[in-house]
């Protein structure tokens, strides 16, 4: 089987790839090779069973896109994309590469001419206010940011390729990725991840909103899963509605802090200071707290069941069980 | 006031048009300017306080739309679009007009940078099934076309190009325009008119379906006070939410019958020859039978209220209230 992955360099990216050459097998189909797209070199390294071919360029650069295609893979998992902020602060960049990048990508499919399994990351932020609690699986799309709408537009668009038989959609609304690894980045809900992130290092971090904010989150292990299950499943299934909110977990930040100290008691949670930011406070709003996910759940999609388990994913993945604070 | 149509040459176009020329205004203030684009020169004539500047030319022509929107009119009325059958059987011919094309026209709105009113025509080809009896308006949208695919993913630019403040936009799912002047087309749908319109000409016409069959119709008329009300409301009260249901009337081709059986009498309802035809059978379960239009109610848009009153319509508009046969 030959996985094709674009925009391979990022976090989610970089695991699929990881988890498909440390198992070597998708769907029970040996994975012989895996061509990983970006604009930066992606570092993950094959196996004796599993090769990888990098590819270092841009998702609206046709040529390299026909000729990625032309090699066929079995199935594409469609990642690249320019972040929620970058896409509000640029425009133009974000409408090229979130819009008609993925638009490229689906007419250089059309052209090879075989149809393979696409899987398409959307997002939550496809969904604005008000909003339903929980958010049910058949609510109009209110995207309040032009990433959330590029990404609406690309889920119009792989279900319109798929029912033509172009290619054999589905998108998957990813709910926010958390806990976050690396070092804290520039996104306003980065304090998500952060609160968790930090202290488990032993390090201070900012708490920007109020106690009471709730959002909705998988763990980065869920949302490889997620991308992992896709690929394969059944899409006959889905009759033709091929957009799926993906499950996760709905808490608060008092529930994130609940289950830090749950797991790594005061000493931890103290390395939180509370510094409210009324510009992130404003943006709070418009960030959905609870969804549904019943058809996802019913096509065989899994998340954690609470937010201890997602903190508990993190220390296994990124510390391998051993977290500095806590060693 | 200075107004823009775009597709001027369609039949909803020129009746903008000429409600614009003879009755001088809209929202009050006197309609100095129209200038109609479309791809055929337009015929609709000006008057004393009213000029008509056709502009001949394709809507994905860059400079042509930069040269219209330099003239800076104060409302936009987009209509321009490649008809369903046709973006079904050209998927980049469909896709170019009705996708790339509005995307230009947003574009050129956006460098030339004072924020018009734009009112975008969408369509209730947005909606596939199942279908709720009757639609509500907070509803995901499942198009089943190509053509429907590119009005959902053109709602979503004009929602969010006026988010951002580009310009002030809303868009107007509209029903099946019925009784549709003129010949008959090759529209699938075409018989939701034809059995009416021909009979009133006295000419035999063919019904392809069951009369259970129930569609969700709106005079030209309508259509035509439907585009007139959104250039002029108040569109901060869709608080974001700028893509509207228009309301509608619904109907079984048995009602259509019933409605021109009231008003022509059994000797122009003998005209209809049923002869039912397996393909347009099979379309017809991909169509909605009633959409609820709460909000654009809400706002103030407004429709007939029983299908009797579409037959009337039609009557006064196309044939001076005395069609050949009942004359």
């Amino acid at each position: 089987m030959h996985i094709l992955i674009t925009g391979a360099a990022g976090m989610i990216g970089r695991k699929i790839a990881e988890n498909l050459v440390t198992t070597g097998s998708l769907g029970g189909r040996p994975v012989t090779k895996i061509t990983l797209q970006d604009i930066v070199e992606p570092h993950t390294y094959g196996s004796e069973e599993t090769a990888i071919f990098p590819v270092v360029g841009d998702m609206t650069d046709h040529a390299l896109i026909e000729h990625v295609m032309a090699e066929r893979p079995d199935v594409v998992i469609h990642l690249a994309a320019v972040v929620s902020g970058e896409a509000e602060a640029d425009l133009d960049k974000g409408y090229r590469v979130n819009l008609d990048g993925t638009r490229a990508l689906l007419e250089a499919i059309r052209r090879a001419n075989y149809a393979p399994r696409v899987v398409f990351a959307s997002s939550i932020a496809v969904y604005g206010p008000p909003f339903a609690d929980p958010i049910p699986d058949d609510v109009e799309l209110h995207p309040l940011t032009s990433y959330g709408t590029a990404k609406a537009m690309g889920e119009l668009l792989v279900s319109d390729y798929s029912r033509r038989g172009i290619l054999d959609g589905i998108s998957l609304r990813l709910p926010t990725i958390c806990v976050r690894p690396g070092k804290p980045n520039r996104a306003a809900s980065g304090f998500f991840s952060s609160i968790i992130r930090e202290p488990l290092k032993g390090e201070e971090t900012v708490l920007p909103v109020g106690e009471d904010v709730r959002h909705f989150f998988a763990s980065p292990r869920s949302a490889v899963d997620f991308f992992l299950h896709a690929a394969t499943m059944d899409t006959e299934a889905l009759k033709g509605h091929r957009a799926l909110a993906m499950p996760g977990v709905s808490a608060s930040v008092g529930e994130e802090i609940a289950a830090l100290r749950e797991i790594g008691g005061d000493k931890v949670v103290a390395l939180i200071r509370k510094e409210p930011d009324a510009t992130i406070q404003g943006f709070v709003h418009n960030w959905p707290a609870n969804i549904a996910a019943r058809r996802a759940r019913d096509h065989g999609f899994e998340a954690e069941s609470d937010f201890a388990g997602i903190v508990r994913a993190h220390i296994e993945d990124e510390h391998g069980g051993k977290p500095p604070i806590l060693a």
